[in-house]
């Protein structure tokens, strides 16, 4: 079970931006927990970071014609005006979990890619990474989820 | 570590209410496979259905004063107006999980609770319970979610 | 075939709030008017009252379960935000007839439940309730209603 | 008691016009319900198609002033910008009862000309016809509705 | 130097419809008066009535066909969504100006007209077509106003 | 007959400001012109500029206290915010006309004083002052408007 | 003169709930504090709390009925979608004051029951609720408040 | 295969209507060019003018009755308010193309019909009814558009 | 303890001005009354009237460099649109504490400067003033009011 | 006479993508027969695909640079919020015609770009294609073209 | 080079009003640091202090009159609602630079004046009137400025 | 002291886009007047164009990185839209002045990024980007800016 994790824009930067927000842990910090992680559970996981929505959009019709089986993404700097990009989950197959380290909400954020995805882990900082992990793992694992 | 999840409007009729959105899987299904989980996980759990939002309201204030460790709830039919449930929320210490087992944000449905929670797992149907419960140990473990 | 009537919130107060719009008729007055009409068209009527959107809620599962065979409610104060109990209404079979005493368009008043009803009757004063009740009536003997 | 019954744009396709909303019926079926129903209660019954509101706003006058009752109407293509057909209802003495086939809340439809009516059925497909013949019976009969 | 004056939807009814909002004249006792004062004022004045506004339409364009100077109207039940009747004033050359009995602004209603017409005057009932004959004269006579 | 007419704010600049909307008629020469025209009729006009609307207020209340028959104003830069102006004009007793050089409604400009006024006339450029006198002169001459 | 004082949803946790918007007093406290205030003035005082609107809605009427003379109510949650209280506001004789602890408007909060209020008292902390009292004594004293 | 081409309101005008947007030719030329490449096409073509939707729709019933293949429409001045030209639309089975000879996105145009048309050719001026006639030929051609 | 009462736009007209809404108490006997009140309590008062919002801005800024403790204020007429006073009360330290004789929210009049005072108090006529005193009086007895 | 055609975002993906929206035709496929069409016509064609909104941009001013005649282009997932592209069509000379495969009226999407575009043709699948094609050669052979 | 800067409504409080966002500089302080500037560069250089918009608009013009080059002006508090002060500079010749010493996007805050102006300088602090007068030094030696 | 000064999409066109609003000074041009003028004031200016948002923001990280002391940016066509831009620059640590060369209020363009700014410079056609030098110098020399 091979799982790609895209970052969004502006990602490449963290642990450096807002840190009242998006908390110190740095970019290469988070993708070696998340590697650790993946290796526990025995899951294939690719991490990659754009700032370029349709560089996003390119590497995902990529990843599903390499038989990738889910999409994590953090859509970050995308969230607000991302319509190409949610356009492209309506496209593919795999299912998507979109992924943010903040509560959204409470920032008054709408995602406009988020209607797109099977579902959503958001506010519990590097923790919703993880447990993201964790949902793909079961949606995967469930096929065609019971009662979603 | 003893959590409350309660059950919100309409909850009760899970499994006969459309089916299409919400799956086959009865309350009392449901409640059975919580229970395995959180036993299996060393964790207390304790479920409670209410179609009354002031009633909601009550047990979370009481579970506070007895020491339960976090909040999961699934506002269900209070997502809508539940304005008094979502000043609840702020004015609790223990954190709080929201749930929904459909992708709000494809039905274009608005939470007006989800600010005041810590964070969210949507879409995911059955799986959202399991992965919500995952998410919250997280947070309880690791004190003060780092970079949430 | 049994038909329950909910009466929502501050309908206990018919009669004496604010007859210019809702005339003089009391609560106990347009019961026993109902009882007689359905005595007459030989169809059970359960008739109650309620200021709780949740109780409203739970009797209607409940009647479900019963299997009485329509509701008709007037939503009354539930008419301008309860969302739950038109979440309940789509969770349930049996068919509903929304009511209203007065014209609530002429009142700029949008039921948020109307559209999970099976169809309306409103401002014809303490007749939507006669009316009402010759609806459900032809409803129920059409069964699934031709050309709905 | 002699009653109107105008149907706006789009009627006399009944039948063939969007059958999943508005069934199977034709207009002329439609007509012939309708006539047989009125003759059962001894009511005159005047059934007449247009697809021009100005032509029904005509055809509102002359009957005012030609003494009929009361006017039955779907204004169908009309609802939704027919302010002219607004403005008419509200000049005249006689009771408007507007009639929808479909529940026009569950489409998401606001009817312009509904606060101008004394009533409104909706939702029962052509039984919405008949229950509109007696509400204005019943409206008609009590002379100044109790309680509207 | 001959003007038209169009009186548009639900004008046929003045002097019965709402009386106080228009008053107690009736269509005839206003068609005399205007009249009366054109002779004095030695101006062709042509009034005509319809409730349907393409009618108004073409009677506008043939009358600029015809060498008409000026057109007066009151769009009446045309004024909420008369968008092509505005576009048609767009189109002719001859100068109109916009007639109501009534202070829209004080009634809340928007003319979507209005702003094609080369000005209007509003608020002050009967009058308002004579203080129009007078404003359309002035318009007439100055040619291209100074200062328009 | 003693009228009051107040120019509001920027239209001391007129005949300088933004003459392809207003005119190169400048405030002396339309002062002249309107000083003449009253004289003619036999009616008494004081006319006053001003840039600040509480100052145009308090000439209000005064004129109402003096027993000035009526009011003619061009809100001008008032227009958009004059809220406070438009109090001040419900409560007197005293006729306002508003008045407007151009077509306020071909500039999308949305006038908040002209719900409290008895009438307004606008479009016609210089003209536009002309007719209001002619259309303030039959208001009071008339007592109540018919029909208004 | 007796008086019931209501406090709405979640001020059972005054004290505990968001001290730096509410302050550090308890409900208790409160209560002993006002009592006090109330016995000094020689008024009577009844102070409940609930977090279900529905039963707020009928002790009012039930209050009504025993002729208690004026309702203090703190809407606290159902300020935001307390329709249904609004509405029973509407249907009841005895006046009501609307209080708020915080300042509403800098928190840009809308309450939807004030409308139905006689008045309101707000922004003042614990004050507000002596404030009030002092308002309502005024009132009922008064008879119909002159001027309001 | 027969086409039906309706002209809405104000096309009638076409030529001496705002020519700086709709250009010089006049509608009796635009004619002659069109039926000239319909018969080089060997399609048969059938104008009609009008200025009122009602009549539109009642020409437009007519033509599926007679076995009209496809209806081409500039809704012109219907483009704004034309609900009810728009369900008629929906109302039949023949293919319709809406036209525009301006870029009505240019001019802020919402159009209310496109929705329930096959497709739209828009602002090309007079050429834009020479590539509707192309356009719904292939589409004739095609029976159900692939892809579309 | 010294007070500045200001009353805004359109004040001095109290009594003469929609008597209905603001009662037939006038500017001199309201004064009168409000000194007395003043004086009972061993409280300075200053009274001014303005109808311009700078001068009242002028006022406050004064007031504060001469030691005035507390401003009590009806913004009336600057109630719509003040948004100049709004960030005149932002600016200073004296509490603010807004008065309105009538239920501003059964008007639905939103004011713009509520967000920047401590508190109001609203709807109960001439007797606002005299519950705003006494809320006052406490606001600085207290200092820092508790819970606010 | 060289034209180019660009493919938005996600078209790439075209046959695999929502088939029931877009169809089955893969983008080679699609390449394949405009390519033979532009043969047809001795017509110079360039494709290109891009996901990345500025890459368009980039390719399109470097088409004028190279004097390509006219920009065909499906901006597909840049519909949304192609501001940057649209500003771009503004800047350019040569003519844009805008396609859509599907009605995006229908689909209740928003064309930002199209107010630039000369003209759409939209709603008829691989046909729009051709259909377009035809226009650009009409309007290029026409310079500019009449009663655009 | 003369030049004239109004300092709008509040900043005669300047240093005392909410120095987080204004800084501790004192209006006589920015005076005395202009002045020096001015002279160093050679210009002459007015500075007036108003909290009424009225009294803006007349030094404006008078302004203008008196043949001064350039207008700096911080709206303050007007800039919520200065309709007639924008209209002012659109009645003038003069350029306007209008100035900011916050970023007002950052506080979410509009600028009606704006529009009107030829250039604006925000969110620098005291710098941005540096920033104005070489600005305005740049816009009135360049005359119309190129690519403006 | 080093700056960055990046052009959005389509600056790469200047001189020859939109002349009427950008003037007729090419991107060249323009780039040796900036040049010079740093060369002048002894400052590094690095400028680069892009047309693509995500290469915009690697640039800008990149930059941060490297030590450049101040982002000049002129955000172009990515105003309307560029909310990844916008988070980035609420990322970084270095200033950012925002850049226009048209006044973007009086042409109704609401910038997305300008909140993220420290300041912005508009409005002043290529003088803009001197005058936004001398800020960013003003604001470096200042280090955190007295009073913004």
């Amino acid at each position: 079970m091979n799982l790609l994790l895209i970052q969004g824009a502006n990602m490449e930067y963290l642990g450096k931006r807002q840190p009242e927000i998006y908390g110190t842990t740095t970019a290469a910090e988070l993708d070696a927990l998340l590697t650790q992680e993946a290796k526990r559970r025995n899951v294939g996981l690719e991490i990659r970071y754009t700032n370029t929505e349709g560089e996003a959009i390119s590497w995902i019709f990529d990843a599903e014609r390499r038989g990738i089986a889910g999409l994590l993404m953090n859509p970050a700097g995308f969230v607000h005006a991302g319509y190409a990009l949610r356009d492209c989950w309506y496209a593919i197959q795999m299912p998507v979990i979109e992924i943010h380290m903040s509560n959204i909400d409470k920032r008054h954020i709408k995602s406009v890619t988020a209607e797109a995805a099977r579902g959503m882990v958001m506010g519990l900082g590097v923790q919703s990474y993880l447990v993201a992990i964790d949902a793909m793992v079961r949606v995967l694992s469930a096929g065609k989820t019971t009662g979603a």
